[in-house]
């Protein structure tokens, strides 16, 4: 099992249970729980592997995966308690899916050969893009574009710093650990002290 | 002529009709008939292609089917009044492009060499993805996250069967069918007697 | 350079600050500014490389044209003013990218070996997808889809007569000057003059 593998697992894990109390919260049924788990866990890496032509996709070659949502989702539809034990963490698992896709996300795009700039944007698209489908089926505006915790620049910032710890040698394992520890601590002090970036102030008269 | 083309035009033909009866109550245009006709009937087949890397995209392979929802959208705009014969069927189509999605996608994932699981679940996005796509178009929740006559679990249901058919050494066209047959007739029950999954029970208290 | 690289690089600019100047205008901060740019410069063509099975992607062969984006919303974030000078001509980017990108995609359509309406219709999803994906993500009811002035219609004829001026011998620099002008002239007098197509009259009583 290598080091993205385990990575990408524990990224799985953590979006799925985020989505699956979302869709709760939601009063969706078993479909609803199953389907935004999926989206949550599969929809940014998804993207990711569309963009760099990498077949099959993840939860194609690992179809542990997906089967591993279904039973959180069942768990979820049959149990709602035992997972809701998870609600008061429930940053947690948002965080730790952030950054990790965010280095499983910026790594493959490297190794595909991607410009420094386009990896980074290739790993910020996989962290952030599953929440982002979550708030569209849940018929919310996502919350990346409006004034909200930050969260795409914690994961650019994770992304960056892996690519110039990597430029100044560290090996990947190194600097895989140190990224996603930067987007996770980031994140999560974002949403503990709503951190946000401005809007942009618009002072031109409209007439 | 091959049995897959034979089921893919069934359902482009009543997926389109589908969308263009849809569009036409949102009282769109002909740009929009078209386009949610395209939606409903290309939606869930263009997904499975890029998923399992299947190309050119069915609908590029065969451009006598865009060309088909065309003429049918053109049909919906100058005389209205012939397509409209078909609202009373409303549901035919549906259900008909349902199950007919369901098969052909659960069939090419299998020859991709998916595992099952991944197999039926490219059913179930082949056959229910267009219907989202068209709600979303058109404004509406998608129907498959709201409390809703059962959808994805007819599709579910049939492509499972088709899988565990064909395990028994059934051969494909009547394993096809009688998956088919089977979501067909689940769903037009679900629409008929309204069967619903229940909404995930939440009683555990918020604070 | 090419002129498929000249004409593209002029409609991601266009489009880029068409989008960029739609969420100052919906107040967003640097990263909705760059999302929404992004998305309607690289969305249509995105899908036009996925449908084609084109790799990479060109914003990941071209890391220039992200960047470009990414330096576009900075100069919206840090000095608004600077590209709202551009407001008053918010139809013309609109325009020039829909006509710059439907020559594109329709060139690499034909290329690709696709059927000539598919070309056309890949011309068109190029040219206009992106504004759809800018109007969901600022929570809008894609103008495509509402009675709204002709643009997907603009986008059909130009690239129709692009392959019509084709077939008649006509070398592609000129074929697709023609496409492009006459797309974005038609585009430009349907937003001055309101031109629309009409909605289905549906008068068949319901009951």
């Amino acid at each position: 099992m290598t080091l993205v593998t385990l990575i990408e697992l524990g990224a799985v894990t953590s979006s799925a249970v985020f989505g699956i109390l979302l869709a709760m919260r939601k009063k969706m049924d078993f479909v609803g729980l199953f389907t935004v788990g999926f989206a949550v866990a599969f929809g940014g890496g998804t993207l990711r592997d569309l963009f760099l032509d990498r077949h099959p996709l993840f939860w194609i070659a690992n179809p542990q995966y997906p089967m591993l949502v279904f039973v959180l989702a069942l768990v979820g539809a049959l149990v709602p308690r035992r997972l809701q034990h998870f609600e008061q963490f429930i940053s947690w698992p948002d965080a730790l899916g952030l950054g990790l896709f965010t280095v499983v996300g910026t790594r493959l795009a490297v190794e595909s050969g991607c410009h420094p700039f386009v990896s980074i944007l290739i790993g910020v698209i996989t962290g952030t893009f599953g929440g982002v489908i979550a708030e569209i089926i849940c018929n919310e505006v996502p919350s990346l574009f409006r004034p909200a915790p930050l969260c795409a620049t914690c994961s650019f910032t994770g992304a960056g710093l892996l690519l110039i710890l990597l430029s100044f040698g560290m090996n990947w394992t190194l600097a895989s650990l140190a990224g996603a520890t930067v987007t996770v601590l980031f994140r999560l002090a974002a949403l503990r002290w709503n951190l946000r970036l401005p809007a942009v102030h618009d002072d031109v008269p409209a007439s």
